[in-house]
């Protein structure tokens, strides 16, 4: 298909962003709340003089951070991808960053063909808070056992069911689910936890956060985690890391997307 | 002289605070804008129920951050200095953080005790922003010569005239001051200027920041900072660098203070 010069061919895009999530009562549209998919849509829609849903790869709670959160939309027409990341800075509030822009073929879906996604928790552990971090951090000044934690995260690794370790109302009827990964990485005085997997639940990121501080505490053992998993209940596991120190670190894809290489 | 249990003595205290200055129109008061000192102010007086005055180390303008502002104030009764961060932790907004408070002599000053003052300019060099540093740093996508940076740099230390350095409406009438040290040191993909000096004038430091970026990218020569500083005019100088990527480092004041060492 040929398109005329300076004429941009709209089409499926792929927009990866990142957001500083505590001015926004989430990811997901609310009806009169500030939100990352309603600044989204707003701002595509106020950009194009038509509607535009956006679709992201999944939800994050209100406070999580991302540093590359994926969404698609579909555009009737204009800027060409290349473009899309110096039109959108230009209208975005600062707390939502574009990072990348690309076309991709109009089966690929933000959500649905997500194989992987990896979330970072920050537990800052200084002496006195630090003004760089606390936006972004859950500051912990009683020391951590990391090698515990560290202990108790491999017993997470694999297919589970995870009913302990999300929201007691969480949505979600199955809640079995697979952690590819869990790593606990000291830096100077940062612990970052990070966890992968084929999806989470409701909080379950901050339930494995909270519970795993609570090991490296010592109130909780590390070798316990089967008996909690075995529990399916919330109350069996410990308490829930708060959101800001949350982030949505990365959302993989298959790398070739019906049957050719993704466009990324 | 002997103290009640349970009486807290007030007196003169040494208060450390950090902040994020994004949400501030500026550390000094100003009627009816969010201010850090009308903060500090009204938080102290609605704990104590008497009106209270906090003298800072110095004003940091609208958007500038701080690690360790100093301030003092005299309390006429009042929790004890050790308990004052954690009694301050649970009042202040989240974007004022408390480090240390200790009690002084009454003839400590916040401001005219000063002898040192460091402020660190934070340059991000990334292709992509970064979520986690947008709000304290300024990103400079272009490539710099820092050694360049630094060469220039070498040329502000000691004793100088900064009228080309400082707001062409700078309050101050004397623009001599003393930098005692200026150093651009490389981290990763970021950059950070360090500057230590007697005091500073209005903007001085974003002036020194941005000038020693267009070295940087080649559009002012390393050698000419004696010429701009010969000029005495505030056009023969570079840009100013952006508020938001400057912190207020830290504040020295002498060991020694009245014959007796600070208690500090």
């Amino acid at each position: 298909m040929s398109t005329e010069p300076g004429q941009s061919r709209g089409g499926r895009i792929r927009l990866v962003v990142s957001y500083d999530g505590a001015n926004f009562h989430g990811f997901a549209r609310q009806y009169g709340l500030r939100t990352v998919q309603g600044v989204l849509e707003e701002t595509l829609t106020n950009l194009l003089g038509v509607q535009i849903d956006v679709h992201g790869s999944g939800r994050t709670d209100r406070g999580v951070h991302a540093r590359a959160q994926v969404v698609h939309f579909d555009l009737p027409y204009g800027p060409p991808a290349n473009r899309l990341v110096h039109v959108l800075s230009g209208r975005l509030p600062s707390d939502i960053i574009p990072i990348s822009a690309h076309n991709v073929d109009s089966d690929f879906h933000a959500r649905f063909s997500v194989v992987r996604k990896t979330y970072r928790y920050h537990i800052f552990r200084g002496v006195h808070p630090d003004v760089f971090k606390y936006r972004f951090s859950w500051h912990v000044r009683e020391p951590l056992n990391i090698a515990l934690m560290q202990r108790a995260a491999s017993h997470l690794v694999g297919e589970h069911d995870f009913t302990s370790f999300c929201a007691a109302a969480a949505p979600q009827e199955d809640k079995v689910r697979r952690i590819y990964e869990v790593n606990v990485v000291e830096s100077g005085e940062d612990a970052f936890l990070y966890c992968s997997g084929s999806g989470f639940l409701q909080y379950m990121v901050r339930i494995i956060t909270g519970t795993l501080v609570d090991v490296g505490l010592g109130d909780i053992s590390a070798d316990a985690i089967p008996d909690i998993l075995a529990a399916k209940s919330r109350v069996s596991a410990g308490r829930t890391a708060p959101a800001h120190g949350l982030c949505l670190w990365n959302v993989e894809y298959p790398i070739v997307y019906g049957g050719r290489v993704l466009d990324l």
